[in-house]
């Protein structure tokens, strides 16, 4: 049986929505593992939008699933059709857009409120005993949803300890490693939380994916 | 000595930018080759947004270093600062934004008009005997430029015999396939002009650049 995945984007673009790399090297390490991939975004409006020539915000408004839409070649469904029940695993790629239109960490921490697609996602999926993988910031939204996991965003003192806040252990990684939590089915890898170049993002992508289909 | 490879990006998108999955994983090519890049894009408006949800025009502006900016992650230069001399090899990822940015060919076929900075990077990079890499509809500029090259874009019989009018010689090809034009130092890969899936998109991208460094 071919492992079915679904894969949620928060925008496209890594100041404002997904980062672009880890998406797209998330969804090759998928299909060069033999399995399939269906991609999801909320329908909700950003955050805000960021010119990433300048990196400062715009008067623009754009919205999560439409920009989503340009990763995912127009071939995407709105979060709230996503059903735990037909599909082997879930998985979250990075950006700020994760920390800024999935939750609202980016802005408040580890107070933030969770985008309710998004809880439901994670916990229907958790609550059947399938795997979920989180790449970059996205284990921010594990930690704030499930609490007591064990997950690696990579070095960052700020975000290590807001993921303890929550409840959560963290474990400093280096490029393309993984944390696998056994217990929870979980597995995380930190990508561009890291200083990295593209090759290490195929690498950490490729590992969390593996690990994942694994376990699913 | 590390090859380096100047990457023109024509937007963030496949309907009216640059083909994200080609343009990243091209990036990514060159990368896992132990070569370098740089991202570079024309600082023009884009011929039109589309809604790539809806696949829908909208009444949007965009700018296409902008927008090709989120590709790159904000490192990017505008087409203007490239010189030939400064880069081994130039490479063209492709995306319906080749055909409306960079050249007008999605609207008048051969009969188009080309950027003028990209018209002067590739008869710049031509002249002084580096390879050039064209994937997906991209070599369509690179035959309206240079005339009597050998090209692929799959199997599109309307590109084909547009190319053709053009002066150029198309040889069809399937999923991953290169077309080497050895005297022109012109490489050539179809990706999604065919119905293909990501991984297929990697396999071109990783041939296509594969045969780009050797030649550089």
């Amino acid at each position: 049986m071919t492992k079915n995945i679904a894969v949620v984007l928060a925008g496209c673009g890594v100041y404002d929505g997904a980062e672009i790399h880890e998406a797209t090297l998330t969804m090759l390490a998928i299909a060069r593992n033999g399995a399939r991939y269906q991609v999801f975004a909320p329908d909700v409006e950003q955050a805000h939008v960021v010119n990433h020539l300048t990196g400062k915000v715009t008067n623009e408004k754009r919205n999560v699933l439409v920009e989503a839409a340009r990763i995912a070649r127009g071939n995407i469904n709105p979060l709230s059709k996503y059903k735990a029940d037909d599909f082997d695993a879930l998985v979250f790629p990075g950006g700020f857009g994760v920390a800024k239109n999935l939750c609202s960490f980016a802005f408040e921490g580890p107070a933030c409120n969770v985008n309710p697609e998004v809880e439901n996602a994670i916990r229907e999926t958790a609550k059947l005993g399938k795997p979920i993988g989180a790449l970059c910031i996205s284990p921010v939204i594990l930690a704030k949803v499930l609490g007591n996991i064990e997950i690696t965003i990579g070095q960052d003192r700020g975000t290590a300890s807001a993921i303890e806040k929550l409840g959560a252990t963290h474990t400093p990684t280096t490029h393309g490693e993984i944390v696998i939590d056994k217990a929870h089915k979980i597995v995380t890898t930190p990508c561009y939380m890291l200083d990295a170049t593209i090759d290490q993002i195929a690498d950490g992508a490729e590992n969390l994916i593996a690990a994942l289909i694994k376990m699913a």
